[in-house]
């Protein structure tokens, strides 16, 4: 059995060498463990789409797996660089929010990581979070990597508000690679669901309408999504991040 | 020896986290198989591209490899979810012609695979596809996963018309990022080949003619493409998928 | 113990299944090396920004690990095709200025790689790099790869230009992702930095600065580069490659 995968998100492309360095220092110190690629593609520092990426995959990885995640526009500022064990997973990355799926669950030990003397003030995620997650990958625990840290930053998706009559107003929090809106609304009865005044049906897959149609449906992360049928609902409806959504409760 | 490589090609881009789902998956259910990244970046719903590059790397690999691919924009309609073995390889993706390269090899067996009741009807990378392959990466066999399908769907490239006067026409089948314009054509005896109204000379190599020139040249892949020495053909020539292509038979 | 790492770094992009093929003839010849994606994002041909990326990361990975660069306009051509055994890591690419990095260091043994005879003329990263990648991965001695090669491509970095007066004058060389950008100066003592007609204030990190406004500080690879925080400088201050930059020498 090889050791515990160790995967990375970041914004750094690639093209620079920045995740090779990472990699180097990963394959250096922890030889045993596959280096699993998620992305190099958060657009530059993009806290919130590195967020929601990390809610998606943390806990789909198997115990013992590490998670690098260097989205990280406060590099070399007093923000933390910390290291997450949660259900039996463990994450590295600076404390701005974009470990917070993990954070937020019950039981998470937090401590924040000792910056090395010759660590580079502009790239922790080679000389900080790579050599903390080798170190973690190799069974060391988290507890001797730094002190017990205690009011980490968890951003939250916004919650959806309810009227007194029944309408529940999310919002789009996301516009995936296909041009889905996905909302924070986490399901819905109604048959219908209004956006940039348009009104789509809600259906309970892409085929329950034509081709160049417009609908809503339940993700495969639980939320409600607004589609068309093999096009990109965000360029044909005008929607895009923040855009609000209605749907009438139990309508 | 690790086990068996899982191969993935998407065209799901990587910054939504998808594919950080599926290798969750993965990790989790065949961790001692590695996994090799193809691409990402198939363009949204381009299922003769993903259909192309498959062509090209699945025999390349090992035997006992698996290889998913998911350009999918059927996902959630009646359209089957398929695992393929054919040549030692395994195949898994669904049934729009990606996999054409390894069902029309002779011999090839192909099941449907059956879809667990809880799948998102709109992610089957996650749900029924990674499962698959990490059970034919365990080495279970292909029968235990679904029924025997019998009538896939087979995309195949067009073949060149030849006519009486011995002049062959074929067509761009597809642009690389170079912009090289790869061709349907497999070999030819002619000393220049016509497109988009240019004539260009037939050599070995792109080093047979001067910087910024166009020529033609049979390409890795085994088939006739136009280039230009140090620059993009497609955009010099004009030339785009579905291009016709003329060579004359013997000339 | 996994075999040693195999790195790659190409222009291919990975849509046209390139990258694909030199993964399966790899995974076919040394199954026991993990593969490791550097970047296939270069731009199309751009040996320099190749060369930037190399220096940073061959050497943070361990003895013995194989680096698969291929940026190679010259296919085809004359140029030789090398296999460097440098610092304890081997390198394999086109004799073009793109393993300068480890061709530069006392003690390199280089080889000038036999090119099988069916090797496609257009794609020695599948047929010739690739091959040569997965014997040294086995442990096979780089000299019965071919003959000892004495007058490789070197490419250096350009240097600052000191005058009587004390001013340094150096030029910009890369533009980061972030639009960070990175010069052929060391370090400066110097408490401005002049690119492009802005005076910039030379810093420790980002932090010491406004968000929103520019800097110069020394990066992570030990040269100067020029920053606005949580911003780019590259289009804020209208610089880009080749964009002189001056500093006073000890003022």
């Amino acid at each position: 059995m090889p050791g515990p995968v160790i995967t990375l998100l970041t914004d750094f492309g690639t093209a620079d060498g920045y995740v090779g360095e990472m990699k180097g220092v990963l394959a250096s110190l922890a030889p045993e463990s596959p280096i699993v690629d998620v992305s190099h593609d958060i657009p530059p520092q993009d806290i919130a789409r590195a967020r929601l990426s990390v809610s998606r995959y943390w806990r789909r990885f198997p115990r013992s797996t590490v998670h690098v995640v260097v989205v990280d526009p406060g590099v070399g500022t007093a923000r933390a660089a910390l290291a997450v064990a949660s259900e039996g997973r463990f994450l590295v990355g600076p404390d701005n929010g974009v470990l917070s799926p993990a954070l937020a669950s019950p039981g998470a030990v937090v401590v924040a990581l000792d910056v090395p003397g010759g660590a580079s003030p502009t790239f922790h995620g080679r000389d900080v979070f790579a050599p903390a997650a080798a170190r973690l990958a190799r069974g060391e625990p988290i507890e001797i990597l730094g002190a017990r840290h205690r009011s980490s930053i968890v951003m939250r998706t916004p919650v959806p508000v309810r009227s007194d009559g029944g309408v529940v107003t999310g919002e789009v929090i996301a516009i995936d690679r296909f041009g889905n809106a996905i909302t924070n609304i986490e399901a819905t009865a109604a048959e219908t669901l209004v956006v940039a005044g348009w009104v789509v049906p809600v259906v309970r897959t892409f085929a329950d309408v034509e081709v160049g149609r417009s609908c809503a449906l339940v993700g495969s992360a639980g939320l409600v999504e607004v589609a068309v049928r093999d096009g990109n609902a965000a360029k044909a409806l005008g929607i895009s991040v923040g855009t609000p959504v209605e749907v009438r409760d139990g309508a």
